[in-house]
C-alpha cells in the first residue's frame, strides 16, 4: 500500500499538531464534519468515557460534577477528541451514521445506530451542546456532536434487542472477553483462571469467556463483600475472594494456589504484582486495565524471579462485539451484574 | 506457602515506606549491611544504569555530569534503591559476595564474583564513595557500597573468559534475546522479525537470539546511517534499514513487507505504533524498552483495528544469562556491536 493512501485509511490527513503522527499520538486533531471519501460522519448521542479517566477527572475536581463537565469539554475543545492527558486514555462513543463516503469500506449506511470500537482518543469529535444534559458524575455522558471514522476505524451497528446504554456498556470492555477467550483456549487443558476485578463489566464477561473457553477452576477476586456477595449469586466462578488488588501479598494469599491465566480488569494502579504474584510459574497475565504501568509490570516480574508471559490487553480482536454481545445476552449472571451498573 | 515466609522471600522485611508493599513498590528500602539468615550482602563494584533512566536523568540536567551524579546519589541516599521516580526504572550491579546466611537459597559463595539480574529498583542499596569514581557522563557507574540480595533473587556469577564490563552490559539486557527466542520458536515456521533498535546491547542480542531460533527474513531497524553501517557489517540481519522508531508510519514504510514478530528495543518513549504497524495481522510485538507507554501501546492497537499480540518484555526467562553470554561468546556480529559500546 502507497504511503499516502496507509495515511488516509489511518486519520493522518485529520491531524493538526503534530503534523505527521497517527491520530492516537496527536495532540490535536480537525473535527471539521465535512467528511471525505473514505470517511462516515457519526450524529453522537452519548460518550462512554474509560473507567480510569473518568475516575482520575472526577478525583482531580474532588468529584465536582461541574467541574468534572467543565474539563471534559475543555479536554475535547481544545484537542478535537476526549483523550485525558493524564491517563492517556478515552472511551468510545454511540450515534447514528449521518453520511457515508462512497469510497468507505465500513458497510455502514446512514440511519445505523452504531457505537464507535475504537478509542476517542483517536476519533475527530465535536460537541454542539456544551454537555448541558450531563451532571458530571458518571462516565456515561449524553451529549450532541459529530464524529468522524475512518477506513481502519471499527463501529458496531448496535442490536435492537439489547437497551442502548448496556449495549454501549459491554461494547466498551468487549476486548476484554474476546482476549481471555484465545488466552484460555490457548493455555493448555482446563487452565485454572484468576479474574481481578472479576464483579466489573470487563471482569464478570471475561469470567463468563473463560468458562466458555473450557476454563478449569475459576476465581475472581473482587475488593469488598458486597461486589463478594453479588459475584457469588451470579454464579460465574467456582471461589470468590476478597482482596485489595493493589497489595500484591493478600491478592496471593485470597487466590490460594497459582492459576494458569490471570486476568486483571481493575481499574486502579497498581495491580501488577499481584496479578504476577497470583500466577503459576509458566502461566499467562492479561493486563486490561488502562492504568497499568508497563515498567511495574515488567521489573516486578523480573524482581519476583517469575517465568510469566504478559500481555498488553488489545482492545481488539476479531469477532469481539459480536462476542460480547452474545455472552451478555445468554449468561443470566452477567446480565444481573451489568444491568444495575447501567440502569441509573 | 505461609505468608511469612513469601514475604521475606520477596524482601518485604526490607521495606519502609509504605510498609507491606514489595520492594519495588516501596519509595524507601532499608539498606543495613547486617543480612537476614536467607538474605545475601555484595559488596558492589559497579552499577550499570537503566538506559532510559541515564538518558532521562541526563536530559533533565542538560548533560551536566556533576548534577547527574547528585541525582543519583540522591536518589540512593533518600529511597535505600537506585530507582529513578520519573522512568520508574534501575539498572543492575556486579560485585564480590561478601556474607552469605546460612539459610539461602541462591548457592553463593563469599568471593564469587556477581551480577544482580534483579533490578536496582527493588535491591536494597548504599553507596559509601559518594561515587567519587565516576563522571555522570555514562551508564556504568564505578563504585563501593553493599547491596542486599533475597532468597527470590537472581545473580549470576561472572564469568572468567569475558571482561567484567562486558558480562554486565551483556546480562543487563539478557531477557531481551531469551524471551525473543521463545517467541520466535512459538510463532510457527520460520517467522519473519524485525527488531527495532537492532544495532544496540538488547537489539543486537535479539537479533542473534531470532536467528537461532530459526526465524525466515530478519530485518533490523536502526535510526542513521552509522548505526546500518555497523550493523551490516555485523551481518546479523537480512536488511538494515533506517527510520525513526518514533515515527510509525517510517517505521512501516521502511519494514514494508509486516513481519511475523516485532522487537521493541529502542529506549526512547513513542515506539508502540511503528512497532504495530510493522507487525502482520496475527502476530507479535515484544516490548522490552521501559519507555514503553501502556495505554499507548493498548489503544494504538485497537485504533488501528490491529489484530497483534503485545508482550511486555518480562526481565526474567529462565536460562536468560546463559543464553545472552553464549550468544555473546559465539557471535563475531554482536561482539563487534557490543564490545566499542563497553571499552570506554
Amino acid at each position: 500500500m502507497a504511503i499516502d493512501a496507509l495515511h488516509r485509511t489511518l486519520g493522518v490527513h485529520r491531524v493538526l499538531e503534530p503534523p505527521g503522527v497517527l491520530p492516537q499520538a496527536a495532540t490535536r486533531l480537525d473535527p471539521d464534519p465535512r467528511i471525505g471519501p473514505d470517511e462516515v460522519r457519526i450524529a453522537v448521542s452519548r460518550l462512554n468515557l474509560d473507567a480510569a479517566s473518568f475516575r482520575q477527572l472526577s478525583e482531580a475536581h474532588g468529584g465536582d460534577g461541574d467541574a468534572v463537565r467543565a474539563a471534559v469539554l475543555g479536554i475535547v475543545e481544545s484537542r478535537g477528541k476526549m483523550h485525558n492527558p493524564v491517563t492517556g486514555s478515552g472511551g468510545m462513543l454511540v450515534g447514528v451514521v449521518e453520511e457515508v463516503g462512497p469510497r468507505s469500506p465500513l458497510g455502514l449506511v446512514p440511519g445505523d445506530p452504531v457505537a464507535t470500537l475504537v478509542s476517542l482518543t483517536l476519533t475527530p469529535l465535536r460537541i454542539t451542546d456544551g454537555l448541558a444534559r450531563w451532571d458530571g458524575r458518571g462516565e456515561q455522558v449524553p451529549t450532541s456532536g459529530t464524529a468522524i471514522l475512518f477506513a481502519r476505524s471499527i463501529a458496531a451497528v448496535l442490536p435492537d434487542d439489547v437497551p442502548q446504554q448496556v449495549a454501549l456498556a459491554v461494547l466498551d470492555v468487549c476486548g476484554a472477553p474476546a482476549a481471555t477467550e484465545r488466552v484460555v483456549h490457548r493455555a493448555g487443558h482446563r487452565p485454572s483462571v484468576a479474574v481481578l476485578g472479576a464483579a466489573g463489566k470487563s471482569g464478570c464477561l471475561s469470567l463468563a469467556a473463560a468458562r466458555d473457553a473450557r476454563a478449569g477452576r475459576l476465581v475472581g477476586v473482587v475488593r469488598d463483600a458486597t461486589e463478594a456477595t453479588a459475584l457469588r449469586a451470579a454464579g460465574l466462578a467456582d471461589d470468590v475472594v476478597v482482596a485489595d488488588a493493589t497489595d500484591p501479598l493478600a491478592v496471593a494469599a485470597a487466590v490460594g494456589e497459582p492459576v494458569d491465566v490471570t486476568v486483571v480488569c481493575v481499574d486502579v494502579p497498581g495491580a501488577e504484582h499481584g496479578a504476577v504474584l497470583a500466577t503459576a510459574e509458566g502461566g499467562t497475565v492479561v493486563f486490561f486495565s488502562m492504568a497499568t504501568s508497563f515498567s511495574a509490570a515488567a521489573l516486578g516480574a523480573e524482581g519476583m524471579a517469575a517465568d510469566v508471559t504478559m500481555l498488553v490487553g488489545n482492545g481488539y480482536t476479531p469477532g469481539h462485539a459480536a462476542l460480547a454481545l452474545d455472552l451478555y445476552r445468554r449468561t443470566p449472571g452477567v446480565r444481573a451484574l451489568i444491568d444495575p451498573r447501567v440502569a441509573r
